[in-house]
């Protein structure tokens, strides 16, 4: 790739186009992908869409988050969306918003990884659009089908609350990367920042689920089609916010366990290491990209055999109850109100002001 | 409105979604909108999906671009691109980059103008996101519905070469609106700029086609239905770049009759006034959003009395011929090659050098 390091200033726009769409291949059910005013795709009768952006300096900084990796994410938290309706991802747009500076070889990076990991999904780039902008902005619609939706509003009293997966390690991972750890283009370890080799194991781990999530996709499909939730939405702004919304869509209460909150071991090491408390960010660190569900008590059994199916752990960490909407805790202490902790895009005060 | 001076910073983000969700009417084919991880909308059983983005600074500016046109606006281009495979849009995803200092009342205005067109389209807006950036991005992804798509690739020998409407007016109102000329939100003309009372209408419909474009979009779906075009899109770079996007994917060449494009009236009376070409701002001035079409010459007179009911003037300039894809004009000086000098958003060399 002798272009590589030309700026986009330099190749244009209509080259820039061009050579994407040569890079995406042909995928089932795209009747007219890329090229044509619109695309043409098989659908239906009931289909899912969504879309989420990426934009530097808000939830990436481009000297920390390889391309690569970046266009895997900026897919897979879309996946993560129409899993949580129960879903799978078919037919992608890619809308980019591209500083004239950077080089070809960023864009090369960041399709590299929109198209491994659409390759991944089962999921076809059908079309999109680049601009010129001071910010890389990385913008994806996702079409998925679904056979029924599951809602954030099906949560009923006596419903156990629900997680997959652990959380706290994408929000470690903004930690770790503000000082100085690293991920190459294929998600190894290059710098540990301020921790020591023993600690290496635990950062990359950090580090992938902040800059490489993967949603429990096809775990979240298969529950949804055996109606073992009542209720189900993605963690991505974090435990305390992505609950108390399905409480106040649901119109009932939540009551979590603190000690049943399952920490990304990761986290636990690294926060015990310099006194921090790795609950908290279990709690309110977003971006896990987890699901979060309700679920009938008599199913548990039959969740867990599903989930263990799909090397998924979950964990019951409390219930929801029948009472105007709100989110409580319990620990050792008591029982008191859980705050909504996440991260507000525009409103600094109030949120732990993680540069996200 | 008391809150409309209030800057988003101030607001917070969970605060702006909540008030954009409220204001989003329920719409037909609408299982799942706005509100939960994704939409759920009835579809199929194939399907357009088309996104596109107006960035700030490069497709418009905050300044000279009143919020409910930019809202207006970031709905009829995608409209068009649906339009322009023979379609009909039905819902709409809207991910809005903002600046925290922008007011709430800016938001609710570009929403009035994204609801008022949505209304006016039959489309329901299902959908979409908030984040923090220096830029405004409105970045809308569109899907449609298709009997069956009217491509780029199908022009043919002997074709004749017909567009809608009249061009150029929209590239004009770029540079009126940097010399000073100015729309309210309702689209009335508050200021002419550098031209004098009786230039008034003229700079009012070039300022509208630029700030409020409107395809033709049930003519479009019309001449689909009835096969009346061989090939389609929409002129949203310039006919010069468009003429010879459809030549390259057809395979086939263009010949232009200069004298028979149609040049806004409003272009040709601002540019006799300083001197100006106007066919020059005809054939590469860009965001027309008029149908550029491919059409049996046998049929152009079912085509005009199609186009003659929804009041839409079709004008035939040139034919297609067998030759390695290519554009020629010819005028009363001769025939000679077209060269595409639309607008390329990385490089400025060799284009206009517009403020798009």
């Amino acid at each position: 790739l002798t272009l590589a390091g030309t700026p986009l200033g330099e190749i244009g726009e209509r080259e820039l186009v061009r050579r994407i769409r040569e890079r995406i291949p042909a995928g089932p059910g795209v009747r007219v992908g890329a090229g044509d005013d619109a695309a043409a795709v098989e659908a239906g009768p009931v289909v899912l869409l969504t879309a989420d952006s990426l934009v530097e300096g808000v939830h990436f900084r481009r000297d920390t988050a390889p391309a690569r990796l970046l266009g895997r994410k900026a897919l897979s938290v879309n996946l993560s969306d129409v899993a949580a309706m129960g879903g799978v991802g078919r037919h992608a747009l890619v809308s980019l918003c591209l500083p004239p500076e950077i080089e070809l070889g960023w864009v090369d990076s960041l399709f590299d990884g929109l198209l491994e990991r659409a390759a991944e999904a089962g999921v076809s780039i059908v079309g999109g659009n680049v601009a010129r902008s001071r910010d890389t902005v990385v913008d994806v619609a996702l079409l998925g089908e679904v056979q029924t939706p599951l809602l954030r509003s099906g949560a009923q009293p006596g419903d156990a609350v629900v997680v997959t997966g652990a959380l706290g390690a994408a929000a470690e991972g903004v930690d770790l990367l503000a000082r100085g750890a690293r991920l190459d283009e294929d998600g190894e370890l290059v710098a540990t920042g301020l921790w020591t080799e023993s600690s290496a194991p635990a950062v990359r781990e950090c580090l992938r689920a902040q800059l490489d999530p993967h949603p429990p996709l096809a775990l979240a499909c298969a529950l949804a089609e055996r109606g073992l939730a009542h209720a189900a939405m993605d963690v991505s702004d974090g435990l305390s916010v992505d609950l108390a919304e399905v409480c106040r869509q649901s119109g009932v209460a939540a009551r979590v366990e603190g000690g049943a909150v399952p920490v990304a071991p990761a986290v636990a090491s690294l926060e015990r290491a310099r006194g921090g408390d790795a609950l908290l960010l279990a709690l309110h660190g977003g971006e896990d990209y987890e699901l979060l569900l309700a679920v009938d008590p008599h199913r548990l059994g039959e969740l867990e055999a599903l989930a263990g199916v799909w090397g998924v752990p979950v964990c019951r960490i409390g219930e929801f109850f029948a009472s105007d909407p709100a989110v409580f805790i319990r620990d050792g202490v008591g029982e008191r109100a859980l705050p909504p902790g996440g991260h507000d895009h525009f409103r600094v005060a109030g949120t732990e002001g993680r540069p996200r």
